[in-house]
């Protein structure tokens, strides 16, 4: 225990301990069975259980109502970017986008290969520095969804409030994850990677309305289906199974440590305290997001320069606070702090500042 | 060590027991980074390293030469049913297909969503008992590859002699990879998901001439691409953590152990173990492959009567000889001796088998 770090990495990222642990203890043999889980049929009792807990403890956790169905798919959120518009736009469709950042910007990217695809709102005019307000957002005709990425793990903004439009909406949600509810009756489709709040990387969770599965298309690849996918609950082919397997586990420590409403109230507080020392230290730290955009799992700030940026954060890792460097392509410093980083991470984190603004200030 | 089992899974698989020892020890925190590798970012020093031999290692296993490139990709081989004619087929271009079986079935059903494409042979009216010889495959005009399957994890047949046609072939070699030479020279490309003899579930193994990256096609997503794949040393996306650490660990065993020739010779005298288990009981066990095709990876066999099959696989697991049911779409028997799967385990089950045809024949 006292040996580890606090991990604020974007992602993959920390996990809680107690699951790690859990999983150590049964890796080489998995609860007697003379083998491990990773080296057992996917179509054995074991394996079973295992993938049917962790479907059910993600519509659980989630709360997806009855009419939506979950996948495990492969390939990141960043294939569900291609599979989106394959599966669900036709000729005479279109799909908006919101343009909300290096994320959306990628959405938007594949989505035009694969259909007739608009901007929506576009938050390029303002530096991706906020999210739009509902009244921004353009719907044009014959639009069969709204593209929403929830929250912008590289621009540290997030959607705090969902859009309300008269389209279905496909929301990106990899970078808040199960850490606040979702508005279920205004999407067809939600997905997410699960390498930030739900497991080790390896695979998205895709949250599918089942009506829309009878009109999907069916002229492309068949690992590439919805409804392949959704009639054979994610076995099509060899899942994964560790990925499967950790996701369960991650679950149930997030079920039982009170579900969303609690993740969703301790991302509030670690990031009231992170926000807060940032606007207390007198334009020392600086957030760059408008003030209604602020992620609550992502937190970017600055330095006065970038060379005191780079002492605070070789400094931070001294102090056994790492990860805390911006994306590359943005630099300064992002402090994510996911479903399963400590409270405690946190407050480490703002001590640390506090002093370091104190010997540099 | 008493209570590991006899694994003989069609895949996932066994895995080298010091490899999940290993893996076990440092599950936590690895290398006393204070973290587990699976809460590490995939762009970080202790990930990048462990990435970056996996990669070397697959290249020096294979004896891959220095114009082709790895990729580490998800969605397994059945993505690559689709990503294959995707990248490479374009318009006045057609490709040809050896329809030996299952998987070969499931390679041409994808393909035909993306471009023109024959059956070069058809194992069909034998039943998928055996593979072609050379002079039995039609190659039509404008063909861009001929797709082989090398081994057919169901039907148990292999192509023990890779043919010589004047088109570069891609193969799927998902259930004999890196057990036998590959032929690179008459290859563009060749393609396996891990889960048989490269490590757990939830990636391919995808080697690609670095030529034909020149002309793949560039209208379809970025996932999808193997241009852009190959560009970012596969870390378009973050990749699936846990998988490319234990890919690397499989390998350096493989390596340590004697690499492919060792492998090769293993697996020859597994099966014909086996085999000659099989040929000598006097038809009570009987192999439904001709002889030339039987495969050194999956070993079908039938016993007098279902419910003698029945009877078998019980009292076999009860001796700790597990998974030895064939696909549920064939029934009967079978037993898959990859790699890592230790020679005293066929002893085991050849003696189980003469022991159980004493009681029974």
């Amino acid at each position: 225990m006292s040996s580890r770090k606090h991990n604020f990495s974007a992602g993959p990222c920390t996990l809680p301990l107690t699951v790690l642990e859990e999983a150590q203890a049964e890796f080489v043999d998995y609860q007697g069975a003379g083998m491990s889980l990773i080296e057992m049929s996917h179509r054995g009792k074991h394996f079973d259980a295992v993938a049917n807990e962790a479907m059910a403890l993600a519509m659980e956790v989630s709360g997806a109502p009855d009419d939506f169905t979950v996948l495990f798919l492969q390939g990141g959120a960043i294939l569900q970017f291609s599979m989106v518009p394959m599966n669900l736009l036709k000729p005479g469709l279109r799909a908006g986008y919101l343009n909300t950042g290096t994320w959306a910007k990628g959405a938007i990217t594949d989505a035009r290969e694969y259909g007739d695809v608009y901007v929506a709102w576009d938050g390029e005019a303002d530096n991706y520095a906020r999210m739009p307000a509902g009244g921004e957002i353009g719907i044009e005709d014959g639009t069969r969804y709204l593209h929403v990425t929830s929250n912008e793990t590289i621009g540290g903004i997030q959607l705090r409030e969902w859009p309300t439009v008269d389209v279905p909406m496909v929301a990106d949600m990899s970078s808040d994850y199960l850490s606040r509810p979702i508005p279920w009756d205004r999407l067809d489709l939600v997905y997410g990677g699960v390498q930030k709040n739900l497991g080790p990387a390896g695979m998205a969770v895709v949250f599918v309305r089942k009506s829309i599965l009878e009109e999907t298309n069916r002229d492309i690849g068949r690992y590439l289906r919805y409804d392949i996918q959704a009639s054979k609950q994610s076995m099509f082919n060899t899942p994964p199974v560790f990925t499967i397997y950790m996701l369960g586990k991650v679950l149930r420590w997030m079920r039982d440590e009170g579900g969303i409403p609690e993740m969703e109230a301790r991302a509030a507080a670690k990031a009231a305290l992170l926000y807060d020392t940032i606007d207390q230290s007198g334009d020392f730290y600086r957030c760059p997001v408008d003030v209604a955009s602020r992620s609550h799992m992502n937190v970017v700030f600055r330095l006065p320069s970038e060379d005191l940026e780079a002492q605070f954060l070789g400094e931070a890792a001294g102090a056994d606070l790492l990860n805390l460097e911006g994306h590359r392509n943005v630099g300064g410093c992002r402090a994510s702090i996911y479903n399963a980083l400590p409270h405690e991470s946190v407050a480490a984190l703002t001590d640390f500042m506090r002093s370091f603004q104190a010997d540099n200030g």
